[in-house]
């Protein structure tokens, strides 16, 4: 029988930032330290935040749906919950939608701030080419956190608002091992960025689509906290000292989670999407199963690509979408994707035009509005794909 | 059997502004005129525009099915169509999302700068009042063109990016009976703005939320162009010569119409509008009914409230809104409209806030986005209603 | 010789609304109640606010420095000091600049939505007739806060997000006598709003252009301070009880300070406007002169025009601005206000096109930006003007 | 004496892109085709744009005047001209402002979307590593025009917005030897970036501040027309085969000129700035000097830094900043560069903070905005600098 308490999530206030009225803009952060921590079973932190562009709130829902369910889990390592990661891009409205997926003064995407350099890993590897593994693991996560504190530790020239907040967030993401995003599309089905080396873990979560990601750095979130391990692991391989990417300290998972579409709050489709993190949670060893609760992945056919395959569509010309394709189903070579309506056209041209490709695909996800501009973005599909 | 030829709507193009690259910006006019018109019978002529605020595009799709109907339809008046009515607003995007309500130099509503200058009506009464009435009708319609046409020949002063946009289309809209201006709500289920006195009309359409409106201007394109005719009715009424609104030569009416949410083209749904505006043309003779066709309201509840009863809500806090409420359904008092997330008050406060009224209410459309600040407009309601 | 203490201003915070991540939005309010005010005197209360337009920023360092000037001065009557008035607007950032006219989500200017019911007045003045004058003004200044406190006494319905604001404001300015409500034009010279019957003041400030506005309401705040006693005393007067405007208990004065061009903060010029504003003080009694200081007002040419020859030009076209008119001096007929550069017409058309008018203007502000549509307003001038 | 024609541009418009309503984006494009090249004289051709960035138009000022001079000047090469290069971009307002540096859509800088494949440059260079220079030169450019026309020619997954715009703008650029892109700062002393082989060009330009830039591609158009030369230098000297940049089938310069600040249009100046344009094509041969006309650098003092030097400093706290540095003139180090302002902290902290360096720098721009957020860059400065 299930008799531990109840589960205190410790609170804190992080402070990110200062508007020009002076206010002061703040994160919440909920974090778990378990008491039954067992060095010998290694069980791996988690690092969890929400809503880092703005208008991807459901994240919140999320981490309120896993608060109110971990409260009475067993839980064996440290959690650590950030909802409403970046306060700036939440508060900024234009019109009645939030701008939230780039600073709004320099344009510059809020998930492309985090920092990895690389040209530490190679001379951290020669110097502890004979470092016994948890040497390795302890010192390498005080180098990356080390080169963090150096930023934040203003330099003189100070660091950018959203620097400013993506470094404190990877404070907390480089001491967990695995690391969750949660994110949503514009309108959008659910679906996961997952490294490629980490494809076993996908079947975990209750997201039917998975896009598999190399280990390029692009200055997001999941890569700033798997790159520098893959890295590592790399540079000790070609120093003739082997070790496997996603195994023992390298057992370092992270993962972009778009839990569907932006501008929406649900609380009922949260919870849902909670139970599906905690199954990957438990299968990780963060919550043990029993008698009381067990948490598996549903039953569902999980589709993959590459990234390098999934592909995004650009619209030929200006006008009004009338988004036609349904989302996760093959859609044949030559179906209709949208038709564009063309008011102008109409009586000496053609009002309407079908959108379709040469090939089947599946969509993932459209443009948030109807109207776009000629080179608009207007769906993301999988081109090349497989089931796993 | 049906033998009339397909009817041809002559497109022109309206200038109606300037970029500051020089950009010309046309508006697209489609324009049948009745060869069957029987002055006997004064079959009311019929003006129809769309998209004045940017993001509400569904009334272009309704237009092309319109465009698309009537070509077999037995047209007996003259019917002005104008999709794409405001292209400053309907290319003006922040993010992906179309900021289409106002002017984003100056914030003013692109739908509350239309013309009407009460001051000429009494004067014109007085000087009409031996008049017959189809002199009435023309020297008084020729007013109104007039004073449209003053403000356009620029006086020295010019006008607004706005007032040039507004005064060319109302110059349409006044040499028209009926005038039908085509909006969406945010996020909305259909509902019909709809002058008190004609109030008989509001069952044509199949819309089953109906606004009466009173006689106000407040800038509107609705008001703009009955209520000169109602304080001309008015003023008659005063200097003792009896007219009745909606009848004779006042038989003016005005709607606005409102298809549902923004930031949406549904080609098929559009059909059904159409459909729907077709039922109101022929229930006024515009459109002949036929052994062919036979446009028939929908059978369907509809509900009716006064627009001093049409309330907004606003949110008592800011926050993430999972709203609840089902549109067009009364919603009995103490019922959750939303529930508000506040994930900042987890842990030491209440993370859950319900939103209630303590009445009875009628949902019709709620905020665009799931984040608000305090005070943003979260529903519009019907707090008293009635079956019409 | 001048021997009083330093003048200690108390701090106090004020709550003026929330975020959706809810972040608090905080006022800060400095006030001192002075000790020595004398019934019997009847030196006016002052309020002073600032930055209500998010990007006019220019007051807040006038506060600053009047806070210091005050330090040291002789002060006979209760000021109170709000700068950073509005942070919603202020913070509000779209590109480099500050969105600060109108509230983001809604387009509606931020000083348009302070309180005036007429309603109420003429009851008042029924049943107050044979009032006294103490009591008058005592209750009349009660029914206007209660009026106040009733709308922010959360009716069901709730407040916008800009009333939550103005209202708050409005309490406090409804508690002085003497309003001043700091903004600044886009690119602009020095002026003033003076309601017509303060004529006498406005030559106390060392502003050159001042603009007299009648009694009616228009939702800004310096109408909002002042029109409620402009109609009681009209409806007194109507009753046959007469006083006169700006006398006795209605010795009210309510201006809006254009303090120059937005976007800028020049402390500098800040201290030279702060003093102007002494003058002012020091004219109403406020500020007692001694031998160390005696605030005067400058000398200089002082212009002004009544509102409805203040006019706005708007561009005639689309294009690109070069600014030519000095602000504040004459301009004959004729003379080129700006010329507009249209690249696109070099080589087959006109490529340069002046802007002039056909009468002498007095230019005061021009528009922010180079680039302007067909329709934005390029200049605003006194069309007709006179020196006080 | 002179006794050429005057000098015809022929005026050509270009489409670049369509908005949602179908409005179609055109540029305007000016081009001289001279009559006089001499193949062996090798006169290298020109291409100039302006005004890629929204709100950065005096460049259009800037070829106005460039049109002007040009039609008595001896031209001996072909020259390109391209004004209001960007519609989008020029045409978008948020509030009075213009949003130009960046797609409102997606955030990403209109300059950093051209195009460049540095795969293609070894196979090249060994292809043709035994080719005449001639052959080199002209199989190069053929390539990298194929590269643009195999982008542009729509592959079935289209191209974004800015990449339609910017691939057309680079397909006219790859056509010329010396490739100026006209910009502004935000509120800035005119300053050029130059690439560090072309160094010998910068005095030539009457611009005192020049930022050496090397040779690494960004997606800009200055690095998008000297980098695949520059790539194809070093190429063919790994290969044995040795060429100097700069100089032969090399000579190829490319500049982004910095006009001073944005929003602005100023005619006179603009014509200064032609000249000294002028200057530097003189001293490149494409324009000869005569009795009539002879264009010199002016003399001033010209400082230089390198890349590297040229730092951002970004605001340690929100609030509002009275900007003091000067343009242009060495700072000492402790010197305020602003002071911010923060009145939220009057009474109980500081009002005012300093910022300052520790070292001396030269400030080259400040923000376009007294109000910033912690992290907006408030100067950019040359932290180490020397005269050239």
């Amino acid at each position: 029988m299930n008799t531990f308490e109840t589960n205190i999530f410790k609170k804190s206030i992080m402070h990110v930032g200062e508007m020009a009225s002076g206010a002061k803009l703040t994160v919440p952060v909920y974090s778990f330290e378990s008491q039954q921590i067992c060095p010998q079973l290694k069980i791996p932190n988690v690092y969890i935040q929400a809503n880092m562009h703005g208008a991807e709130v459901q994240g919140n829902a999320v981490i309120f749906q896993l608060l109110e369910l971990l409260k009475n889990c067993d839980i064996r390592s440290n959690i650590t919950l950030v909802p409403n990661a970046n306060p700036v891009a939440c508060n900024h409205k234009n019109g009645e939608y939030t701008l939230g997926r780039f600073d709004p003064i320099t344009g510059v995407n809020w998930n492309r701030m985090y920092h990895f350099d690389e040209t530490v890993i190679e001379p951290f590897a020669k110097k502890n080419i004979e470092a016994s593994e948890e040497e390795i693991r302890a010192s390498f996560q005080q180098l990356l956190l080390d080169q963090i504190e150096q930023k934040l530790d203003h330099n003189i020239w100070g660091l950018t608002t959203g620097q400013q907040i993506a470094y404190q967030l990877q404070r907390m993401a480089h001491q967990a091992d695995l690391v969750l995003d949660l994110h949503t599309g514009p309108i959008s089905s659910k679906h996961l960025y997952c490294p490629e080396y980490a494809k076993a873990s996908a079947c975990y979560f209750d997201i039917p689509h998975t896009i598999f990601i190399p280990h390029d750095f692009d200055g997001a979130m999941d890569e700033a906290t798997f790159c520098p391990w893959w890295s590592l692991q790399q540079a000790y391989n070609k120093l003739g000292r082997n070790f496997v990417m996603g195994e023992g300290i390298f057992a370092k998972e992270s993962f972009t989670v778009e839990l569907g579409s932006q501008e929406q709050i649900d609380l009922a489709v949260a919870q849902e999407d909670a139970l599906g993190i905690l199954s990957y949670l438990q299968y990780k060893g963060v919550v043990a199963n029993n008698s009381n609760q067990d948490f598996l992945p549903q039953k569902m056919t999980r589709y993959a690509c590459y990234l390098k395959d999934y592909k995004a569509l650009y619209s030929p010309m200006g006008g009004m979408i009338d988004y036609l394709a349904e989302f996760g189903k093959p859609l044949p070579a030559g179906e209709p994707l949208a038709r564009i309506l063309r008011m102008d056209n109409y009586g000496d041209g053609d009002p309407l035009h079908n959108v379709s490709l040469d090939r089947e695909v599946i969509p993932i996800l459209h443009f948030a509005s109807a109207s776009v501009n000629q080179g608009t973005e207007l769906y993301k599909v999988f081109s090349e794909y497989f089931e796993i």
